[in-house]
């Protein structure tokens, strides 16, 4: 009954051919960015087969972060089956991961998506399309709440930044596994999605198993939801405060009566974001605090020192500079 | 050394003092919402302190909920304990808990905000302080994320909302227990603290513990602080939505055109929020979304039947309609 070449559309294949499709763009090249993982897997065969479809092109960008002893095998294995599903360029990059104070899971990723460039670079494509499931959103959130950067850490992954794409955010990674069992593809499983030292994988693991058990098997898509209308949110009042900076902001100084009239939320973005264009220091939500109450809580305090940046009220003016030699 | 009228000022004791100052009004009367477990039986014994050093008024409310055996007890008990600190009035009033399918919890909270509300009308307070710490806040996040209700249930609680205050906020539950320790006072463990069966008790013993093991002991005060930005946030964008319609919507009725020239988050609060003043029907993200596809997604749609409500557009406008009778 069923061809090992075109598999039976099954739910899962139909719901992530059809997540990508979506995605693709009209025309050119795209590549897929694999793992060997289910999540990867499936998209790269959902890709070639909607790519196909679709009259573009549609290749894969391998990427080997010799971590792990046996990673280029892991990447050849990879590349093989890429071809197999009839992606084409395979490109197989190594990179070398270096922690420079930020955690292994930040240089990997860092390493990874120059990786990327690298590829968009050399083969000309529009995009690199990438994996990331509903339940990759759900523990971004989880990780992003527990480090309470505010509401920018619970925006969670785009479905779009720059040539990055990511068509699987409404899919769960069972549906990837699922996928994969239908082709009869075989994914690789990585051991470092089980290894307890990174905190990704305590919050897969035991937290959001827990969130569920607990709260109710709902929790995972609940926290996708949440991430997509808080993008919404802060991108409408980052998109504010941006207009109004242009309108409002020179020579490193912008009107205490401006930054009056505004809410808090916009007030503190103007304060965030002029600091970091005009200065290129990023302020926390304490230290923002601290430079909007020359505003909101003005009684002729002096200047405001705070590391990397220097702010002061002149009259109904707020200056911001880089502080001298003490 | 140490007067037992007059409790050595403690860590917890000043933090705790200097949080209720910040919220007193300068006159009149105020109430404490006093159930005598640790947070409210801190706070009444702050509140009579930095009232009497303010010079204002400050008695008690306490509810009696009728649904444990010895609830009467347990609020004689409080009574005797507040008029013991100094409080007065100290009103006790019974409630009949109903619960309308919305829950035991919000079925108790209905009753217990009626009450306040009758307690400030019979004695003239000008408001209700209540015990809720950065603990509860925290919890009330995490149930919000469960729902998936989106940004507005995210937003936790305010530290004012109408005439109810709650200076405790931006401290631990365990800096009130030991308010109590330090001034001898023996708060009520009530049991329904540790009844499984309400879901903030299973965060409260399950799921923030878990959190905190798993991702650092700082969860708590992480999803406090998400709350606040959050808070303000969506404060800023309702407000937009709400003066973009009273300048656009009229006789349920509003241009695409103003709609479409808004961010996704305010085109989408403007839909709601019309959708509920005229016809009082809340629309859900999927509502609201189908909503706004009519002005993001214009290909000449008919008219859009959701319960309770009718949308349609005719050339440019949008037209909200109650259904007729099918």
């Amino acid at each position: 009954m069923e061809s090992t070449r075109r598999p039976r559309l099954t739910p899962a294949i139909a719901d992530i051919r059809r997540a990508v499709r979506t995605l693709l763009p009209a025309e050119g090249l795209v590549l897929v960015g694999l793992s060997g993982g289910a999540d990867s897997l499936a998209l790269a065969a959902a890709t070639a087969f909607e790519a196909g479809r679709a009259g573009i092109r549609a290749g894969a960008v391998i990427v080997d972060h010799n971590l792990q002893t046996g990673s280029a095998d892991v990447a050849a294995r990879a590349a093989k089956t890429a071809r197999k599903l009839g992606l084409d360029p395979v490109l197989v990059l190594g990179v070398t991961v270096r922690d420079e104070g930020t955690g292994p899971e930040a240089a990997a990723r860092t390493s990874r998506y120059a990786a990327f460039d690298a590829a968009l670079e050399q083969t000309g494509a529009s995009g690199v399309l990438l994996g990331h499931t509903l339940d990759d959103q759900a523990e971004t959130v989880l990780l992003g709440l527990a480090r309470g950067s505010g509401p920018t850490s619970l925006r969670g992954m785009a479905a779009r930044t720059g040539p990055i794409l990511r068509p699987l955010l409404g899919i769960r990674r069972a549906a990837t596994r699922q996928f994969c069992a239908d082709a009869g593809l075989e994914p690789w499983s990585d051991p470092q999605n089980f290894d307890p030292r990174y905190a990704r994988v305590r919050v897969r693991e035991t937290v959001l198993p827990t969130l569920e058990s607990e709260l109710g098997p709902g929790v995972g898509l609940a926290l996708a939801r949440t991430a997509e209308a808080l993008r919404e949110d802060s991108d409408a009042l980052d998109e504010l405060a941006r207009t109004l900076l242009r309108a409002h902001w020179a020579h490193d100084q912008v009107a205490a009566a401006v930054l009056a009239a505004q809410p808090a939320a916009v007030r503190q973005r103007m304060i965030r974001f002029g600091a970091e264009e005009s200065l290129g220091v990023w302020l926390d939500r304490g230290q923002t605090l601290a430079v909007a109450a020359l505003v909101t809580d003005w009684h002729g305090q002096g200047a405001l020192s705070l590391p990397g940046i220097r702010v002061e009220r002149q009259g109904g003016i707020l200056i911001f500079s880089v502080p001298g030699p003490t």
